[in-house]
């Protein structure tokens, strides 16, 4: 079995690195910086089922994402979690939260539409990420 | 300073056990096998800021109840996650999902009101889930 990134993520997300063990994604919705980290590792649903050769690889690139992006934008909160319901490859959400966005202080998922990126926005941002991951 | 349990979090949930490093907690709401771990480390609010230290123990202690809840439950799907925008004070959500329950395929916070469990139902509930930690 070999690794493919799930149609649905990589038809919402941009592509912004390719770290060690996971790719990085930035989700195409302008209102939150929002970032999806999915280990390259086939057949995964569950966190818990990361082998644990693994694990902890998987954790210091969550901890990375998650410090370089409140840095980035100052967020009042960093919401992480890997939900999978309605997309079943493991996928960990790390997402920059302000006290004034559209969901706070519920979660993001399901509240109103995506609004997605205008093209320099989201080159901008990505180049931010890249910067800052480095 | 020194690690109090934050009281919303006392207040809505029952005592299941006391971990290595965590306080494990069992979500006052019947509608979902819903896990709280809580990190009795004091003044942290975000995952990323569990010292290197104690990282490889909490991502332990968030496994082994992911497991043991999923093999209780027979849970299609877990989902974990740290939030805290409404109670800042670092947990770790652990939650049995069914295709057939009251958020599917939602997230389980914010949707609709808590249903307390019954007194014999809750206890039945704690003491699987510790002989399941054993």
């Amino acid at each position: 079995m070999t690794f493919e990134l799930h149609p649905q993520l990589a038809a919402d997300t941009f592509e912004v690195a390719r770290l060690e063990l996971c790719e990085l994604l930035l989700m195409n919705d302008a209102r939150y910086p929002w970032c999806i980290l999915v280990p390259r590792l086939p057949g995964l649903r569950d966190l818990h089922e990361v082998p644990a050769e693994n694990k902890q690889m998987l954790l210091a690139e969550i901890d990375r994402v998650a410090a370089a992006l409140k840095a980035l934008t100052h967020a009042y909160k960093m919401n992480v979690a890997a939900l999978g319901n309605m997309v079943e490859q493991l996928h960990v959400h790390v997402i920059a939260r302000q006290r004034d966005d559209a969901a706070w202080p519920g979660p993001v998922w399901g509240v109103g539409e995506a609004r997605a990126y205008a093209e320099d926005a989201v080159a901008a941002r990505i180049e931010q990420l890249r910067t800052a991951l480095r």
